[in-house]
């Protein structure tokens, strides 16, 4: 493998570590704020689908990279500049609506992405996007089952969860964008070109959009930037929060 | 001087560096929010009285030390267990009227203490507090002139005011125990007996609270624990928020 590609998979994979752990931070951030006991586990699990996830990933990317990092230091030792993960997913939590909404979004994303990842040429994404799958299954009949019931709900869960699509829509288009790096991956084989996903995407979340009673917004505005480390203001005190104990305690085992 | 006493002055300088870089940074995060441009400019004047104090009795307190340990060293590298601050100064910013009926229970209080401690036999101590008493006659005039206004002014402020009151009162106490370290260093002639301060306190305080139309609380309840490490959960968050730009670059130099 050229140079070049080995970088680009490093890059793609940490990008994918990124995702992973920052949503599953997002997520764990409702435990114990659960509408009820059984919603409240579901949430726990999910942030732990997702933050195993994110360790798959970056145990992969501290392989490659081989400068002596492991996962942890891809976690907690990277500031917000360094992380490069899509914007959507570091947004603050906001209301039940706001989070299940954004879940959607991811998990419908996950849905048409991993499977094509799974049949990527490096064995090490395919063996984790396998995994993946399963997951993902649970996850979107979960998010899909909410928004439905917030859209059919009461006047106000109905204006949150359209309150949350439109606030959240500007920033599902970086999820389709595809760069030199990604491209690169893609055209070998090894990478997902996520920008024939975007269609699919679309008929996917509008029909449960739709069905929930709910509208799609216009596609009016786009925020860009997470894949080049320009993020919202939210990372920096997400990472903060999430880094404290081991940069508190660097280099320390459990 | 006795090993014993050195410790004393070690745990007792560090106290007070404990306190003023908590409350520092409690009114450090009002800037920028503050209800107009002069007001906003005045807290972060006293933030950095504050925290400039911090840096006198930590720098001393690195002195006594004599192990390394720099004044960052104690501000950044300490977490909340180790921190002995009182817990009046680390409860969280509240509303207007809350950070300012605090912050008339802090003015007051040094007011009364600082010129005892500026007749410390100790001369670092003594040299502290001379600077500090210029300092605090300055935030005792804001402070009470807020808490007059806002009890004075509309049912809206009166009413926040006096709940900040009644939910701050009984973390007042704390301020004015004694325990054998203390007793050690006020025998000595080295630190204050705040025991003997509460009731000119009390007085002050309440001349300006009745004059502000609100009412002194009842003694119904007391809150203590901040002197042996014992807090509230508020000061590990504040503290993670503080110290985390200092932890992951451990060392940097500006």
């Amino acid at each position: 493998m050229s140079d070049q590609m080995k970088n680009a998979l490093l890059e793609y994979t940490t990008r994918l570590g990124d995702d992973a752990v920052v949503l599953g931070h997002r997520i764990s951030e409702w435990v114990s704020y659960g509408p009820f006991l059984e919603e409240d586990i579901a949430y726990g699990n999910v942030a732990l689908d997702y933050i195993g996830r994110a360790r798959m990933f970056y145990a992969y990317a501290a392989e490659l990279a081989d400068d002596g990092r492991d996962e942890d230091d891809f976690a907690y030792m990277r500031n917000d500049r360094e992380y490069h993960n899509l914007l959507l997913l570091e947004l603050p939590k906001g209301d039940f609506a706001y989070s299940q909404v954004r879940q959607l979004f991811a998990d419908a994303y996950y849905t048409l992405m991993l499977p094509h990842l799974l049949h990527s040429k490096d064995e090490r994404l395919s063996a984790i996007a396998a995994k993946a799958i399963k997951e993902t299954k649970y996850h979107l009949r979960r998010s899909r089952d909410w928004v439905l019931r917030l859209g059919e709900g009461t006047d106000e869960s109905h204006r949150r969860a359209q309150k949350a699509l439109d606030q959240l829509w500007g920033y599902t288009h970086e999820m389709f964008d595809m760069d030199d790096t990604e491209q690169l991956l893609a055209d070998a084989g090894i990478g997902v070109d996520v920008s024939k996903l975007r269609d699919e995407w679309l008929a996917m979340v509008t029909e449960i959009v739709t069905n929930a009673t709910l509208t799609v917004p216009e596609d009016s505005w786009a925020v860009r930037g997470g894949r080049i480390g320009y993020h919202t203001e939210n990372l920096g005190h997400m990472l903060t929060e999430m880094q404290i104990v081991h940069r508190s305690h660097p280099g320390c085992k459990w």
